[in-house]
């Protein structure tokens, strides 16, 4: 695939192909927009589309996934680690669920892969998403796990490249570099955990113990590892996001891929629609490269931007 | 976009996304299997699709398409340049029609693109589709140009990306791996032609007066510099491409995109449906990395080759 937009638009489109007499989709309302605009578009083509809430936490009611479910239900795709908090969805429910209710169900893995333990022989999902970027290999290449026993139909009708499962001439350096990516994040999966856990921990007790009027976005455990989101009452986002910047300091206010946006994340308004929480959240993602003194410079640097923007 | 596929089926799908009642598309007979495979997806929906013939040479009668079209006609797609013959499509006469008539017109010009000079300011084309590695780019790159006054809707649904055009994450290298081979291949653009055609016309009239029953597949003139196509008769191709393929000779048989079909090339039957040519036929490109000599050792070897099946 080019990237998991690609995988996660095939997904949904192989499902619905597979059961023409089914319309109806469910999914959540913090997925990525990969999945939620494909889902609006599909809502203008007749389908109708469940977008399943979440808690104050990010987290998501099995019993309003139970409920949503009907006969009409032709895929149910809903996201293993959200993107602009790393919270976890109970995938293994969700998937259980759905095998119960015969319906499939598309897991946009994306976030999660490179950061914990993906397992498709465990997870009995129907169709995983994954993208090499979030997993050190280049920009511009993803892929789609299909179950054998799943349906399948291509989304780029072309030629007969990857058993005609998707035309195109295939980009082979990056699918190398996807598979070699994949590798050394298998070996180094428990590593990540070990060293980028205590990191995000401390930054974030740094913020919300040194910042007043500071609330974490999403739930503490059932998380990634390596994200936090954190609610900064009265901070306009892009102001911190730009007096970071010039600190050194990447962050962003939701997610990348809706960057160039007017709206505000759809993901922390879903969470806490009545805070503008949306408009005053900072997201920061740790890797292995960080360290106990790039956190503790980066907490000096976001406690002097906050006191900066609140002096004014 | 991630290759040309992507960049066909977005084109066509956008043309018949702006115009839902609008059930008719016209294509020919000899497109690239990004096309006609898309077509026979949108055949299957409901969409009624006019495949039109080519003569003996690979040629388009305007006549046909002009009797083809209808008010219910929502895209015209015809290729600039065949990708097994390098037959050229007269293609400002047909965007001439498909303006007259007030149908969108999308122009395939992978094959032509980097071997004779494309100009979307001289040819009224509503989309044309182009990929990286046809220009000396990496594989698993193309584009699709839309002109400002045509519709559009994305096909991959995501993120803010290319301006909401096509979601999902940028592969930034091949994007501008792109644009430089753009940039070299038309500064480069005269100097191909002028150094490939002598070597493909002393290779193609070696062949034809050299090695009996042997017949050109497609028009004489009216084709790219660098393409030959040659039905030799009583041959078998894979026969034939294995033995170049021991001599170091890279040839097909049809398109690289089929290779692993079962399936005779679909674009030599739509020319002389009663020969088998099909089968017997042999494609050769030759680029600015060939010569005089290295175009005789071929000629040498293929005559050799050639001799030694029908000896058999």
């Amino acid at each position: 695939m080019g990237n998991a937009t690609e995988a996660n638009n095939t997904a949904i489109h192989a499902a619905l192909k597979a059961n023409p007499k089914k319309r109806h989709i469910i999914t959540s309302q913090v997925e990525h927009s990969s999945v939620l605009n494909y889902c609006m578009a599909l809502e203008k083509d007749g389908f109708r589309v469940t977008y399943l809430p979440v808690d104050r936490d990010g987290l998501l009611k099995l019993a309003d996934l139970e409920a949503g479910l009907s006969d009409n239900t032709a895929i149910v795709s809903l996201m293993w680690a959200n993107n602009e908090t790393g919270v976890l969805f109970p995938v293994e429910d969700i998937a259980r669920v759905c095998k119960a209710r015969g319906v499939l169900y598309h897991c946009d893995a994306v976030q999660a892969v490179g950061k914990m333990p993906v397992d498709v022989s465990k997870l009995s999902a129907d169709y995983l998403s994954i993208t090499g970027h979030k997993l050190g290999a280049p920009k511009g290449v993803g892929a789609l796990y299909v179950h054998q026993k799943a349906p399948f139909s291509p989304y780029l009708h072309g030629g007969h490249q990857e058993r005609g499962r998707r035309g195109g001439t295939e980009n082979v350096a990056l699918i190398v570099g996807l598979g070699k990516a994949a590798e050394l994040a298998k070996m180094n999966i428990s590593g990540f955990e070990h060293a980028v856990r205590p990191l995000r921990d401390a930054l974030e007790e740094g913020i919300l113990g040194g910042i007043r009027d500071a609330e974490l976005n999403g739930h503490k455990i059932q998380r990634l590892a390596n994200t936090t989101n954190i609610l900064l009452r009265g901070i306009d986002s892009d102001a911190l996001l730009m007096l970071l910047d010039q600190e050194g300091i990447c962050a962003s206010s939701g997610s990348a891929c809706l960057a160039d946006s007017p709206d505000s994340s759809h993901v922390i308004t879903a969470m806490k629609p009545e805070t503008h929480a949306e408009r005053n959240s900072l997201r920061l993602s740790l890797g292995i490269e960080h360290n106990a003194d790039s956190v503790s410079e980066a907490l000096r640097i976001i406690k002097e931007s906050v006191a900066g923007l609140r002096s004014m």
